[in-house]
């Protein structure tokens, strides 16, 4: 306990509000109150200590020059038509505050698009064969995919049609992929694979994405001092650029991590910080690029590793992962959840985390501060991603020696388990759950076996057992009680029937709180929801993934269009998404992408435009013109579902499904009759 | 005089300070005053009415994510051992600050980088025939380039070397051009420009840049929430993008100006408010991408159109320009200068001018206001530069038909002369200028006409009459007093021997002053300067252009190196750049990569990273280390000023050159005996 001790000195100023309370998890509220025995902060003491600024939370605080940072707070007496507030530069509340937006987007999705380029670099060394620990693993996706981008999957040959070499597809499709950041002329690959009618909406309105980098750096450019001060014609650019995430950045993400570790299917496992093991090596993985995760999974089977994990000491070795590179290999693997963004600290300080191995997006800075109380080694891998402190270990990771990379890792954290000086205190809370969902797997599941399509799951939309589908999502905020918007949120929409689609942390504490069990729908759902969930043996709330993977959730929309009877956009459907703990630019960008793809999406915790009444309004209301989908906020998270529900009870209304009933089937006759 | 009085109701508070005193130019004083008294706000008001957020002034707020704004000011009782400052995610003040530095970089970069993918875009059009308004001007420069851009400028046939067809060139030249903003693989063409040392010492480091937009973007990912968390990594990303704007985006625009527009030549024009003409229709052309107004010039200067103007009662058409795009025009054109960046809203204020052109980049968007006060057409031109308020007239320009556009903007202004209702109140005010000077005049003017390089120059350096170069660039800050702090520095650099080159509002704010004469060298400066600019009759301040001609300084400066006999790169230099009154993320985009190519640099006004002292140090000292070159802040000019001769000195001191002395010229005899 000495190594704990020491730091009591650097222990936080008395609270004034209790940060046990910030979470509904008893689990998380246990480990709160031994970092303060301990004296270490964690983000909920710090929530208490260190007050946002309430100028720059209203989104019209502008420091894009040095005049500033120019603060145009919200007057009590706020007249919208008297409304003269400006900065320096004569910038208007609605232009700071489009400006601050869409650089939140163009934050979001550098991030989400980074990733995928990363992904697709290791996609074309595997393609190339210059690396043995990646190859084309699902070449299903492969073929599925390749035509999207415009390569080939058959050649003619003597009048006879033949399937290509899979390796010279792969290459095509690493090359065409790799080229959609930055091609000279032509449009984002992707964008027609949303239905007709939106890509139409898109190129109506010139936000079609023209390559992935530029649009996020046109928002830079619009968003300097003195250049673009309108801001519906500065949301167009964040339109632009959140396009080039959601249907750019983030599905070739997806898709390539699909083709390289397997597209993933239904498992089971479990979720939070009682998945660690006092007597294993513990080997926490967090952050969101699963590059180097997967081959930290392949290691910590191989029976000489195991082995030496015993020759310490150890009954083995536990895997498990925070934030998204946890869902990453939750749903390829099955690798349990050890929990949220918000317990990334206090699975540490249970004193049996070995190793937190970080890679990219979402990790604390203060992970090393904590982890220094401890044995815990903190191991940073990603080169754009290092950490100040000294403690912070790199190992920089290669995809050309990843093999040997995340070897070291894993001895090292083995190493590291005979130097745990802290008792262990790990939280008996762990939920089973089963994840891994996706395009391919509710088609699966939910599909009928007659076209292979989403029919059935259109067919019991119409016939009302399931009033419509619901994207939850997002981050955690310590801001908000942590999971409390997200559980409450989630278990409304369950109970009126409305299907859950999950990613992100949303995931994560839906299987924290047993939601992610088909057992759950008995206990939570309302009867039509449940009728569908207990008959194909699904839980109402679906895992589709990482973050990158909301794109999942709009090929199943688009799906869902296809499958026809509900419209032929995805603003037609009964479709409604949620962020209720958001607090990424990632969430931004999300957010935009799927309001822009035409769905109502509202955020809980805070919303950043709220000092600019007219600019908001134009993305709470006027964006619905333009893209049939549009903003929303509210923090109370009943409300919120209610907010989604009536949504919803909208579109089945305009779709003339708002009384429940059974889909007419036609047959033979009945077409004839038709066309006759 | 009835629209002005209208807008007395919308007069700000009263004033607390005297705005008339934050500008050392009579003419802005009058026009300051005269806005008071018809009750129209200025940038001098709004800084007296609206003070800037203190905490992110010093560059320790985040708000990179939902959870912020976090805010950590510096204490006062700072003790930089026991710093246990951090934001909710745990982020110190060093990852703040840094995190906000280098997104400055990212838009100054993305702002620069995107007026040169503009250019290109133009140039492609131009080579391909697509447009009539655009050919290809200058050869000669087309010729210099194609090289570094890997084009051929001759063929090898039949054994003999032919000259390439020029068309042919331009093609290729163009689309090598605009595949620098995103090309796989390999790195930016122009990196190889440099010396050799400058070079090497990039590549060790790893931050050559790959292409131009993934540098931005990369930066938008690394500063995300939980990416990058040690400022020294964080800072090679901002050098990365930096290098990609200063030997990328912005010298690309400059050169394919050059090629479109012509490479300037030293010519005469006038400077200040003075140059608007009362009888005259007044058009003033304000921003940086000088596409359009290029063709304004050729519009304006148009028999039947200067008849036009005449028909309406005018004696003629008067062109003048603000910002950038002023320099641009004036450089190959002689276009009187109107003002700098703080005289935009002044312009105005006169009555006198019948239409405002506006492109990209610092345009305040109170001009539209003000323009509302008077009969004044704010006619906004960019797709990417719109205004909110409905007085501002959108005519978007296109290349395709530029001259149409042109003429039309033209036409309008005519159309509005007769319109004017407030009298006109022009300051008499303005500066005789001479203007355009290059890499290319430079060698003309100063280099020998023996070997027609550098090598008279640095002769001069070497011998003492010139103490060394500086680089003295940038913009306005209405936080400290308007051309004070650049015309101090200029004088003071000047009066101690120093060459001055000078771009932007530097560079308007010394011809103001009448520091661009060859007259003012035996006014203002030292005895060994004075008898150079007096032999060659050059000003002792030599206009170099915008600020995407700050390359024009690079190269500059690698003329100096190649000519020999000052060390083999940049940083052995007796130069010293300077901003005295910066406030665009342009600056610090352009300083950081002035410093990383080996330029000790100093900013004034004030400086976004005192709050992290730590990360400060990093940038002041310890960048020396890496680069050669490091950055400094002194908001006191003549400190200022003598902090860069005072390295000026060291850099002489390091050269073996602090005392004064002829070179010793080596004749033929004296070679031979070295070789044998």
């Amino acid at each position: 306990m000495a190594e704990v001790k020491k730091v009591v000195k650097k222990a936080a100023k008395p609270k004034v509000a209790d940060p046990v309370a910030a979470t509904i998890d008893k689990a998380s509220q246990q480990m709160i109150r031994r970092a303060q025995e301990l004296g270490i902060d964690t983000c909920f003491d710090r929530n208490v200590t260190l007050k946002p600024c309430n100028i720059g939370n209203q989104g019209t605080c502008c420091k894009n020059c040095g005049m500033g940072p120019c603060r145009l707070p919200l007057p009590k007496d706020y007249d919208e038509k008297n409304d003269n507030r400006k900065g320096i530069c004569g910038a208007s509340a609605n232009t700071i505050a489009a400006r601050n937006f869409i650089r939140m987007i163009a934050g979001g999705a550098a991030a989400h698009s980074d990733h995928g380029r990363g992904v697709a670099e290791v996609f074309l060394s595997a393609a190339r064969k210059e690396t043995d620990a990646y190859r084309i693993k699902d070449t299903r996706k492969l073929l599925e995919i390749a035509p999207h981008l415009g390569v080939e999957t058959t050649v003619e040959k003597d009048g006879e049609v033949l399937d290509r070499d899979i390796d010279e597809i792969a290459l095509e499709v690493g090359e065409a992929a790799i080229a959609e950041w930055g091609k000279v002329g032509g449009e984002l690959s992707y964008a027609k694979r949303a239905p007709e009618a939106r890509y139409e909406i898109w190129k109506k309105n010139g936000v079609l994405p023209r390559n992935i980098d530029r649009e996020i750096v046109e928002i830079m450019h619009r968003t300097h001092i003195g250049v673009d001060q309108d801001y519906k014609n500065l949301m167009k650019q964040g339109t632009r650029a959140a396009i080039a995430d959601g249907w750019g950045g983030s599905m070739l993400a997806t898709d390539l991590q699909d083709v390289l570790f397997g597209t993933p299917y239904p498992l089971a496992s479990e979720a939070n910080l009682g998945v660690l093991k006092a007597d294993h090596v513990n080997i926490v993985i967090h952050g969101h690029e699963p590059i180097l995760s997967e081959m930290i999974v392949v290691v910590a089977q191989k029976p000489e590793i195991v082995e030496y994990a015993k020759s310490k000491g150890a009954k083995g070795i536990q895997l498990s992962g925070i934030c998204c590179t946890a869902n990453e290999i939750l749903q390829r693997h099955g690798v349990p959840l050890c929990g949220t963004f918000l317990q990334q600290e206090l699975a540490i300080i249970t004193g049996a985390v070995d190793a937190m191995v970080v890679d990219i997006q979402c990790i604390f800075q203060n992970v090393a501060n904590v982890a220094n109380c401890f044995h815990t080694k903190l191991i940073t891998t990603h080169p754009i991603a290092k950490m100040e402190q000294d403690n912070a270990i790199h190992i920089e990771f290669d995809e050309h020696h990843a093999m040997e990379d995340a070897e070291k890792i894993v001895r090292m954290a083995i190493d590291n388990y005979e130097n745990r000086k802290a008792e262990v205190m790990i939280p008996h809370q762990k939920s089973p759950i089963v994840a891994g969902f996706g395009v391919e797997s509710i088609e699966y599941h939910l599909g009928g076996t007659f076209r292979g399509t989403y029919y059935t799951l259109n067919d019991n939309i119409i016939n009302g057992r399931i009033r419509g589908i619901a994207g939850v999502v997002g981050c955690n905020n310590a801001r908000v009680k942590h999971n409390e918007g997200h559980i409450a949120v989630v278990k409304e929409l369950i109970k009126n029937d409305v299907i859950v689609l999950t990613t992100g942390c949303n995931a994560i504490a839906c299987a924290m709180e047993g939601l992610l069990t088909p057992e759950s729908a008995a206990v939570y759902c309302g009867p039509g929801l449940a009728e569908v969930c207990e008959t194909v043996g699904i839980p109402p709330v679906l895992h589709l993934g990482s973050c990158v993977d909301n794109s999942r959730i709009l090929l199943a929309a688009t799906e869902v269009v296809k499958a026809g009877g509900l419209g032929n956009d995805i603003s037609d459907l009964p479709v409604a998404g949620s962020a209720p703990e958001w607090m990424s630019e990632k969430a931004i960008s999300i957010g935009h992408y799927v309001v822009t793809s035409g769905i109502y999406t509202v955020f809980g915790a805070v919303f950043p435009t709220a000092g600019a009444p007219v600019f908001q309004r134009y993305l709470f209301e006027e964006l619905e013109k333009i893209y049939g989908g549009m903003w929303d906020f509210e923090a109370d998270p009943i409300k919120h579902a209610w907010k989604m529900i009536d949504h919803i009870d909208k579109k089945r209304k305009a779709l003339g499904i708002d009384k429940a009933r059974e889909r007419v089937m036609m047959d033979f006759s009945d077409r004839q009759a038709l066309e006759g």
